[in-house]
């Protein structure tokens, strides 16, 4: 990681003197103005930090022609984190979700002229875009659930569908969204589906409401609740092979998914930061608050799960870089399920040391803590990644040990020896 | 409590028949009009719980002059659960927080003066009130931390300070708020506060801002921020007697504790109902939600923890009723610590059962789980109840035991004769 | 419970004189001697509790020629918790298990022969008893598994099976065990077993083993692992209906969960005693441990549960007295679940109080620590109790709403009113 | 860690072919002979392991005359693991506790008559020893209450004390122990304490007894509570400087703290494979175990946690090797509360998903339970190792933070124009 360490250093400072000091005034702006809207200063932001190198820094595998570090997953973590601590930071950089998976997945499987049009613009910044694939009238933790149809019609594809959690909604720029839905009902349950590009101006597309959620931070990036009615789409928008679209889905959503933690830790370690000054600045009962047994507790305990969490994600990073998304499905399930959670505990304590100040919107604190509660579901709920994690083990541990240990370790009841030896009782 | 059997099964019909239907029209006029603001229909339905003998339902000490019924904190439980799973329903009762709790200090503390000109039209439900206790600048989970100061300018009171999650801004009728203040800078610790009615219309109450907080029933019912600044306030306005504040306000928190916790269990009862119909409704892998082990634990902790949440809070009632608000403290932070936890374990699990639609506004599942998590700080953060219940139960053992057990029960180490009478190894 | 007040006091009493101060004895008695054995005292003991009308507490159908006290479950709750504070002290009032579930067995499912011969002497406290239930070679959580044969050989019976935990084993007086096989393997699930009264001392009775578990008062009342290899057994044995033996079992289940449920608490309570005793003698870091917050913690914290589990017990022993053991089959796996897991907590943290000395036999915390593990398992996993109470909840509920909540508090998503009113996006 | 693969390919073919296939003698050797003692064949073993280079793997600054591997703390954390799998395997190495603390003690501290005489014969196998730091009469867990007094006599030194948990008691070889004791009552509380040798079998060393604890394995290696009384020393067994014993213990207590933690996660490794096998071959309510979600959740957090536990030992090695034991302060303890919780979190789960086989001698589940029980109190209480991060931790924001992080991201309360712009209220 040492190639990086200096790039690495100009991020931290640009996070230090041009992102921090202008937190006031962007959650200000915020709260003054509708859902996606964007300061002028986001775009000078932007700039400056491209012109230093700060640029579509968690895509390994651009091409030469395109702008960016080429980090690989392992490289770029330290840099994710380090962006994640502040909610509308990673956008400066151009890594931000949804448009760095979107990005990825044009790389990997769309068109040259699918390139040319809508990965051009979004490797520059100028645009940006949704993923519709959860519903909010099926099951979506299962994906085969799927219920959004994309009819062939000859020239073009027929969508209707209804669609939630699609993202950048009212973001300027905000240009298309890549849908999943259903274009081969008859076939096996993970060959129905295909990926589509809808722009999101097509006649028929209803952008039914910005969705509010728990945290604060839906007003930066507000996701949609979109109805897709006989939305007529040109043939050549569909996005890789048809009837891939699951497989598709779920390699963008590795991507989408590590770059979730490490993002996460970011912001959960800026939630210990903030629970020590916090600590240190308060009194009860006599004492600094920092002084009391269950906060040291809340404070080494989020240390150690942080540390923790940061180490499987390298892991995780290090397997996606050697082995691909799919390769690394249970890595990547591993960190979902244990960084969510853990964030998600560190927040929890940062609420209880800042009281009521930890519900208010006066702190980071409550919003992080609502973001991670959503994190546990978003991407695949804990107990769908359960699943992937305990299938592998099953797995992993028949190749290890075909023919058990229990033989060695545990007492054979069937052994007749243990009582015909010993004097019968009766 | 079979006398109430009555009262209870009318209060049931009224929630089933004239609040359930009414959840839609409510939660669109919230979300459509300003923070606080009550659609006609609400008086109307106040005035229909009424005539049917549903009003005051929980002031055990009335005076025969005022309306209501007069049951014992025991026999409110169940009727304050029942109205509780509806968040805006207890107003229609004239049960809700922060009023019920003020009418209760009222009643204790207040003169005949004040009862006439603040206690009657609270128990018309004509007016409504804030408590201002909590402060956003001290750890005011240590109540001696509270800095308003409350001055003594001869003929009136001059107030100075800032506090927050002063209840009902902005609701038709808010009237005045009951301070806690320091009069007394010099007394001993629990001895320098005092209340004081505080008009909203004086001059210098500025109300800064209605707090947003991560629900969204903050709207139904705002809290507010207030700065207070150099407000005079008529001599006679102070509640009880003048050092004895610090004692108000706990006698009036273990009210408002209690009805809390009662309304909580109501609330968490709605998510369990809820849960059961999702898993229903839904299906993953090829099996009904319901069907899957982890919904059915979800289910069966829930049901265990709401029983025994529901039982403590019985006992709890039944000890506010026999030995009063100071007497049943321990009880009451027993029930604050344990209810606010389980309300809140139930909700995670609703919002994981309900998923991407768990932290939106589109149930009421979200807007709970996030006021449970306020309410393990509200009214006292889970680390203060500790300590309460801890130091009572150290000075209940030390009562039943004085010569300890372990002398029964344990080794003796300094007993020589464990080691003399072997024989040396050396 | 007024009417039973004397006599709990008067096991208080006995508890406090003639329990206590013979730990140290009895403690030295059973590490000195083999498994099962009864020093003289027991049997004077068990005479002065008897004369002091302390016999046959938990037994609230007995007829009228019976020696005992016939309390309700309801009555028998918190005498049953006082004594279950020291392990051995149940007997001594002939309340212990499994003695007192296959009374319960016998009175409501034996003939007068078998009352004469079995159930007589052990109302006397003159012999005692195995249940023969559960099997090392099958998953015995789930009953149906249960492979042990018995076989109609005209006039006697053949058994077949290889049993574990089978109580008492090595108790003087051992006489029988009460062994549940299967008579019909054809018939549905739940009619092919039948109960069968297995004397000990048949010819083919192979008591293979006491059974080494975790904790120290295995010693005192042993399980043995036993096989039966073709023992014959007299045709009046059968122990109710032919085919249901599935049925019988259930219902002294629920004697046999529940008392251990009250005894548990019980023993918590002395934890919290020996938590509270022990940490008022140390210190470290400079303070005595009983002020750190983390030991308050610990306190309170147990203090909650075990009261919470108490109430909950009490309503199990409430719905049992008035719907019988199948009747109250959901509160009983409710407290079988939440009392279980509440000692086990309690009995967690007295182990990290006592440090080191919380893992050794110098105190009874390591032994009802590895108790309470062992109950999570005992008597039906956590895991089947979850599926008992997850059921009965989903029935209730859907008995509750049958027609369900959600159409009035969640947005109805199908409602094509959201979009079609509003101007259309593309 | 190339460079060792080979080593550790050596180690798990030993451990696969040499080790597992004699679980089941050694089990029956220990259960039937006294503590401590040790079949024939274990020394059989320790001359071939040594015959292959397995031996004296985890002492990285062996000098050259020694024998042994001089792996790095890193690089022997995965053989650690290896073989810490079947708890009397690590001794075939010579890798054991509490003599490869020991060792390293005597290495670090010793003079060369010390290493001549004693560690000699440690590093060739041929003694073992014990470490006397706890006592069972003050709160241990604070060094500084450590009350053995070792005073000066002039040409000898006078111990007179009362130790437990002194390893080794009853293996052949046990030849002395490592006690900490006070030498200068007076000297501030960090300098009071000296490391002396003290020889078994002097005059006034009463080994008073095995200590049962709740684990099966204390009888393999069976920790002792001795008294000494008026034990004369020879003035030259002084380890170390005297006044430095408590940091000589704090160094030796990192070793052995992290030597724990690496053998316990391979125990942890086997605890999954066990649990993966044994939910393979049982079956309930008409599926295999292997498909309830609940075993698959047990499967899969096991997974998950013992990964993070392994990545975060592996991060304190690399502090250990590169910092030293004070150094790497915060990371050991870091790890003593992360791995032990971890362990004992598979453990519960494997004790669950044995039933009761997971509560008796008939696994080793069980036994590795209980170990990890104890290990949440040995080497020190988790409560003093998050008082070592926290203290860490705070440190570390400070320095990080110096002018903090909540005047860019919360709301300044204090600033007037929050209130002083709007109109007033009142």
């Amino acid at each position: 990681m040492d190639a990086h360490a200096d790039l690495h250093a100009r991020l931290k400072t640009f996070m230090a003197e041009e992102v921090l000091p202008r937190c006031p005034e962007i959650r200000a702006f915020t709260a003054a103005n509708p859902p996606g809207a964007r300061p002028p200063v986001i775009a000078a932001l932007k700039a400056q930090a491209r012109a230093q190198g700060l640029w579509n820094l968690g895509l390994p595998d651009l091409p030469d022609w395109a702008p960016g570090a080429r980090l690989s997953n392992l490289a770029f973590a330290p840099l994710a984190e380090t962006m994640g601590a502040i909610p509308w930071a990673a956008e400066l950089f151009n890594c931000h979700a949804p448009d760095l998976p979107t990005m990825e997945m044009l790389l990997k499987t769309g068109t040259e002229a699918q390139k040319d049009r809508w990965l051009l613009p979004l490797l520059e910044g100028e645009i940006c875009t949704g993923f519709s694939m959860t519903e909010p009238r099926t099951a979506s933790s299962d994906a085969r659930n799927i219920a959004t149809r994309i009819e062939d019609a000859g020239d073009h594809w027929i969508v209707n569908g209804h669609k939630w959690f699609t993202g950048n909604a009212g973001v300027p720029g905000w240009s298309f969204t890549v849908l999943i839905g259903v274009t081969d009902p008859d076939a096996a349950a993970y060959a129905r589906h295909s990926a589509l590009i809808v722009p999101i101006d097509l006649p028929g597309v209803h952008v039914v409401r910005h969705i509010p959620t728990l945290g604060f931070s839906d007003r930066w990036r507000p996701n949609a609740e979109v109805v897709f009615e006989n939305v007529r789409v040109p043939k050549d928008h569909l996005l890789g092979e048809r009837g891939r679209g699951f497989a598709a889905a779920q390699v963008r959503l590795a991507t989408a998914r590590i770059h979730h933690c490490m993002r996460s830790i970011g912001g959960a370690e800026l939630m210990i930061a903030l629970m020590c000054e916090r600590a240190g600045t308060r009194e009860t009962f006599g004492r600094p608050i920092a002084q009391h047994d269950k906060i040291r507790e809340f404070v080494a305990l989020s240390r150690v799960e942080i540390d923790q969490a940061r180490l499987l994600t390298l892991n995780a990073a290090d397997a996606l870089d050697r082995k691909g998304g799919r390769g690394a499905q249970a890595e990547i399930s591993q960190i979902k399920l244990a960084v969510a959670r853990a964030c998600y505990d560190v927040a929890d304590r940062a609420v209880q040391v800042f009281g009521a100040m930890g519900v208010t919107d006066d702190s980071p604190v409550a919003d992080f803590y609502a973001g991670m509660r959503a994190l546990r579901i978003y991407d695949g709920p804990d107990e769908v990644h359960v699943r992937t994690i305990a299938r592998a083990e099953f797995d992993r541990q028949a190749a290890l040990h075909p023919e058990g240990l229990m033989r060695y370790l545990c007492t054979d009841f069937s052994d007749r020896s243990r009582w015909e030896g010993a004097p019968a009782h009766g």
